[in-house]
């Protein structure tokens, strides 16, 4: 747009161009009797341009239903770009040029139909839009052009943006974009690389124009629509120096999505921070892993309900989804509620890993079945009841060969963990949740972390694991039952360590909503989690439900009959002896717990509580015996 | 002390009486060469004092090694009152007037062998005090003894402050006390009890003149003498607000002693907030319970070390003493160390317990000996290796009754915790020390108190024990060496807990040193705590000396049989499980870590190392086979 003279029609074609669109003069679409009247030097009245631009508006409406378009149009009043706006994305771009050095042009001009008269009427009906590009027309036409091409990629047009770009913020932009979203992408730069990692990202994905990337954060924020929506998949450490950068460049409506594994207590700090400047914060996990990021992960949303509303058509669009094709995403509950249920999820997923491993040493090293053969039998097991996304890719594990041997024998037996396993394990010590089977799958990890020192106490206690594999059928029975059961118990006291964080904060957390979005994306999917989806209400007590006693009373003397043997042949079983002992201590009416109580009396005169008395009387005693 | 006619004589009777000495007048200890002088109305010279004065010295120091006395001296040069000063702990008190009372009096006293001409002379000499206490004589001469006893009470004299009156507290006072040390103790009032918490405890124990009471916290600080040493001995979450009080009234030089379980890294932050006032602070752990605290706890002092010069005088002369005689007393390190040391005291002691609690169940449930029994058995095993304080409490535990029945019985079965043991196991996931014993022994605690749905479950699982006990001898021997492997392990993993913690934080514990103070005084004293003073070095490999490997390889089937038997019974035995899933691990060469790691890379491209590459190599797979 602007006065008669300014370049609309020679920049609009070269812009066209470079686009890759159409162009279009908006004068070729007047009336014939506008056209005289411009030729008799009569200027125009608002009456004579209504028809010319309401039709124009229908033009614009079919142009974005196809690719889009320029269109070269004086649109001196905001009365005519109003109602040019058939469609809400259109970039308006003003040049913008004094009066003098439009006469000039003008006279130098030959072959339009409006008289230099003209011009001077069209300076009195200018009014300058506020909005949009402007530029100033004294530049040569190619600069006017480059300068317009680098503003609309800078317009405040893109729906999403996300910042990092691991393997986790790369599936998901891929995932976002994919889905015809528009997104920008942000990385910061890095040290040593010529390239800007968003740069690379938008040159390997060159069939995705909705894709745009950055590595200035200014820029990145202001290619945003408003209210922004800002997903930052970053280490949980960078967060609050992330947060830091990104306050100051936001406003009041705003949302900030922490989309990566934050402890949930920062969460609630960082959201009580943002909300101070109205900028509305979702502290949101995100499981799946790289795959499941890119073609639908499992999404569990905390804080800001408002927020959730905004984002929640993303997150479903990308979200795997369960068996009823519902979205595998929720609102899970206020403050931090979203991250400390990703934090419970990795607690399970931990103990669930340590269990295949126990299961599958045993299978190979007490029971001397073949790797290859054990896959087979995992296989089995994958078509029933225990069918999971870990057991699924243990199997496909066990059949990687490298030149011919097992992939699996030349890994370093040395596990690693990333700190979510840990910091739900200090959860359950926190909350008073007796979850030892987490706790023995994070330390499991770190003894196995400490080679050197195993391999010189493994000469000292030398021992011969006797394989007394004569009735392997039965063992093998057996061993199945054992995983059956410890997954089970591992299962609900995750669910309860949930229960008892949503009692303490109020979070209001729905355990079976939870599993739903648990049945699909993220590493626990299975079979189980799709029982849980349905069995679970507000009571978390999977053991005592009438679904799963009679399971578990088939279950648990070979249960605690392959523990017992695999402990006596020498076999280190920390989450399956753990998941047993809960299962005996939750079952048993009477505990030695009396003894601890009398002791502590004793030694600190703490008191005891009696079973033949109040329970809110405390005694104590003097326990030496003249 | 004061010129003639102050009152002297009548006030210091008074005084005597009420303070119960015995009480001395100076004028009765002059040579008759001075009495003959005074009587012709000659003044006496200095010359004439010296041998009087030092005569008086003796005297005073004579009495001070009795119970003390009070002495009326006219002492009206400084000079006279160094001589007279032949012991530090003089209260000095001056009493004040004018000439024109004075005299007045002296005119109306008969008998006193000293014209009152000479008053004027002695007004001239007097060089008045500028410490000690000043009480005006125009008053009565019992308003004049009231306030002289309250500000002798005042008075900066004693050594040591003590804040808290709980158990603890309350015993380290009276063991303080018993010492001869003089100790100030301060207890906040408490809202509903007329008498002071502190008063109480002075009307209790008459017989500790050294022992003072306040319930006002600025004049318990004014009580001390400077540097003072104020020893907190209150609940830790109420450290921070006795700060707030103690700081303004605290001043540079001054040392504060936390002497409860704060977490050491509040202490750290506290050490730190001190610091910047130049007060000196030690977080120090004291173990003990109440018997201990009373006869000699074990002491760990951690942060300032010049405070703890100040203060180890102290300390030696209240703690236990180890076989060597030695006070179970040590400067642990810098920081919070000493906090630090005490935590991981409390999660061996909590791994302690819950092991007695589950072999006490053990042959009382399995074996079906009768708990009379148990305690002789117990107290067999207490004359050997397995000689411990805990063991020993448990065996009169095991013989306590109430009206001819078994006390323990009566006892409900839900075993509280105060903290320390749940933050030792929090600190061992943060350092990476696979403690599972001591988080199994906290989440017994927590699944014990889980009683309604304990009994809940037991209908839905309900077992029978089945009592083997065709070789009631053979499994007995092998429940105790059950017992010995799993303490073993307990003890290792607490040591290299603590090995850890002071790699990362640069304390340089001494292991063997802190094995020492754990000999006696404190919870977990034992005679394996006796032999692990004598072998620690800085490695903390216990499984690994050649002292332990006989004793644990012969052990360790017998540790696995009786675990395997007791979970296939039916009995929970989460610590003794994990201590032999630990020394499993432990002493495997081989892992199943590699499975774990491979699951890592093959859902998060966490990337793994190889056994046959160098270790700083990550290597990543695409996992799926085609």
């Amino acid at each position: 747009m602007g006065v008669a003279g300014s370049g609309k029609t020679t920049i609009g074609k070269a812009l066209a161009q470079e686009l890759g669109l159409p162009f279009y003069d908006a004068d070729n679409f007047h009336p014939q009797s506008n056209i005289d009247k411009m030729r008799q030097g009569t200027a125009l009245t608002d009456d004579d341009r209504h028809p010319w631009l309401t039709d124009l508006a229908a033009w614009i409406s079919r142009w974005e239903g196809e690719k889009g378009a320029v269109l070269a149009c004086s649109a001196l009043k905001e009365q005519y770009r109003k109602i040019l706006q058939s469609v809400e994305n259109i970039t308006w771009v003003y040049l913008e040029g004094n009066s003098e050095m439009i006469l000039q042009r003008l006279e130098s001009r030959s072959g339009h139909f409006m008289p230099a008269a003209l011009l001077e009427s069209q300076f009195a009906a200018l009014e300058e839009p506020d909005y949009g590009i402007r530029v100033n027309v004294s530049s040569s036409p190619a600069e006017i052009v480059a300068k317009i091409l680098s503003k609309v990629k800078m317009m405040n047009a893109f729906e999403f943006g996300l910042i990092g770009l691991g393997v986790m913020g790369k599936s998901l932009a891929l995932n976002l974009a994919g889905k015809g979203i528009s997104i920008s992408v942000y990385n910061r730069h890095v040290e040593g690389r010529e390239e800007g990692i968003a740069a690379g990202l938008i040159a390997d994905n060159p069939k995705l124009p909705n894709l745009r990337g950055f590595d200035n954060l200014g820029d990145f924020i202001h290619s945003l629509a408003r209210p922004r929506k800002v997903m930052m998949m970053i280490y949980s450490g960078a967060i609050d120096k992330q947060l830091e950068e990104l306050i100051p460049i936001l406003e009041a409506g705003d949302v900030v999505i922490d989309g990566g594994n934050s402890f949930y207590k920062d969460t609630i700090r960082r959201a009580d921070l943002l909300a101070e400047k109205d900028i509305l914060y979702l502290g949101t996990g995100i499981s799946g892993g790289e795959e499941g990021a890119r073609k639908g992960p499992s999404i569990m949303a905390g804080g800001s309900e408002r927020a959730y509303l905004l984002m929640a058509h993303y997150f479903d669009l990308i979200a795997a989804k369960d068996q009823a094709g519902e979205p595998c995403s929720a609102y899970i509950g206020p403050g931090g509620a979203g991250h400390f249920v990703k934090m419970v999820h990795n607690g399970i997923e931990y103990a669930e890993m340590q269990l295949l491993s126990e299961i599958y040493y045993l299978l190979r090293h007490f029971l001397k079945i073949p790797p290859s053969e054990i896959a087979g039998i995992f296989s089995e097991w994958h078509t029933g009841e225990l069918n999971s996304y870990l057991l699924e890719i243990t199997i496909d594990i066990l059949r990687k060969e490298e030149d011919g041997e097992l992939l699996l024998d030349k890994i370093l037996d040395q596990a690693e963990q990333k700190g979510t396993g840990g910091l739900s394990a200090l959860a359950a010590l926190e909350y008073g949740v007796p979850y030892g089977p987490l706790a023995e799958a994070v330390m499991a990890r770190t003894l196995s972390a400490m080679r050197s020192r195993r391999l010189t106490a493994a000469k000292l206690y030398s021992r011969e694991a006797e394989a007394t594999a004569t009735d392997r059928e039965a063992l093998l029975s057996k061993v199945k039952n054992a995983y059956s059961a410890a997954r089970l118990i591992n299962h609900q006291i995750g669910f309860s360590l949930m229960s008892e964080a949503s009692l303490r904060n109020q979070w209001e957390l729905d355990p079976a909503r939870i599993a739903a979005i648990w049945t699909n994306g993220c590493i626990i999917r299975s079979v189980l989690m799709e029982d849980l989806a349905l069995l679970l209400t507000e009571d978390d007590a999977i053991l005592t439900s009438p679904v799963w006693v009679p399971k578990m009373r088939g279950w648990q003397q070979d249960f605690a009959d392959i523990v017992a043997l695999g402990l006596q042949q020498g076999f280190a079983l920390p989450v399956l002896s753990s998941a047993l002992n809960y299962f005996l201590g939750y079952t048993s009416a009477d505990s030695p717990a009396n003894l601890i109580q009398a002791q502590r009396d004793y030694f600190g005169a703490h008191t005891y509580r009696r079973r033949d008395k109040p329970e809110d009387q405390n005694f104590h005693t003097n326990w030496i015996n003249i």
